[in-house]
């Protein structure tokens, strides 16, 4: 059985922390790409996408192979609905975690506990794997990393955290911009590079600059 | 044999990025509980530390038992010394990598490859590991971490990337203050805690804040 991971996607004004940088057409190519990338990790771990987005998009180089459901109610409603229906092991995994890879997808799925737990930075959860997915009940926003450790517990579900940075990166604001540059190799890094976007040496960490005579780039 | 892990510290005027929120001092303690929690988990990893450090200092509850060294030279001078002298398998991690435990040490350590790193954010290099240390040359500054990458395949060594949000995290900035509140749990956690930082929701990642009236406040 492949295993059915749930990606929360919104196509229509995503990335808005990203605007300083990148202009409303451009945030939207961008988390398409970033999505396409992390269908194709999802897809090269074994499991079985379906994106959960509050709008109809098109991927181009996807279309008619993703299943797509259309969000009708708030996310975590939404979410635990799907688990109620699903029962089975089952993933949520964001749409803007660039750098996910096979191999860090598999790490989420084989924690050996009942539920597996990926923290983002700032203590959102970008990833999470439960075993028996009716027992679960998604608490995204606000510290969603902490309230999904309390619900474990008090759950009493076995609960491990997951220890990947590909999966912790969540791609929101514009330094960000340098890690899908440095570690991701899809499409989310080809569009960043396609409209100018380069890595930048300073004198501690790294950062990102655009080419502002690049072709294609609006302002 | 157990492996050498060689930590750079700084003790005097140490994570000036932090000075907006942390007085000298507390800037120079946080420093001690930061490298105290390393040391902790280079050892539960079976490892042997040895801080290599730009000046003497005191850690509390470690004193007479970590080996120090005093830099008489450039980083990445004294760390090639010290590894053309230990010729064996050895490590490089940062005193900044407050969420270090021995999981993600092991990791580092177990990769298979020849040479295995853990990148920082914004491209720094965070932790790694060689077998032959000999055939290592450090190259820290700026951004290490295509430089130690480059230097593993110019050098024909075989080289992993280490998949760790713990080790990946290392803590320059206020914002990665929340981070140490959310999954160190040693000296470093403490010490913020002790000085009055908590974690504080918000609409996206969580931010710290500090209680103005906490005793111990230096402004």
């Amino acid at each position: 059985m492949r295993i059915p991971v749930v990606i929360p996607f919104k196509p229509v004004n995503p990335k808005t922390r990203l605007s300083c940088v990148l202009s409303d057409d451009e945030r939207e190519l961008f988390a398409l790409a970033m999505l396409q990338d992390v269908l194709n990790a999802a897809r090269d771990a074994g499991c079985d996408p379906l994106v959960l987005s509050t709008a109809p998009f098109s991927l181009p180089d996807d279309d008619g192979k993703v299943n797509v459901e259309i969000l009708n109610e708030g996310l975590n409603e939404a979410l635990n609905s799907f688990c109620i229906r699903s029962a089975g092991p089952l993933a949520i995994i964001m749409a803007d975690l660039a750098l996910a890879d096979r191999s860090s997808i598999l790490s989420l799925m084989t924690s050996g506990s009942d539920m597996a737990i990926v923290p983002g930075r700032g203590g959102g959860t970008n990833a999470v794997y439960i075993r028996y997915s009716d027992r679960f009940r998604a608490q995204y926003y606000g510290s969603s990393f902490m309230k999904h450790m309390k619900f474990a517990e008090t759950a009493n579900i076995s609960c491990s955290v997951v220890d990947s940075f590909r999966l912790y990166t969540d791609v929101d604001e514009q330094e960000d911009l340098v890690e899908v540059l440095l570690h991701n190799s899809g499409y989310a890094r080809r569009y960043l590079q396609s409209i100018g976007f380069e890595t930048e040496s300073r004198r501690s960490r790294i950062g990102v600059c655009r080419d502002p005579h690049e072709s294609g780039v609006v302002g």
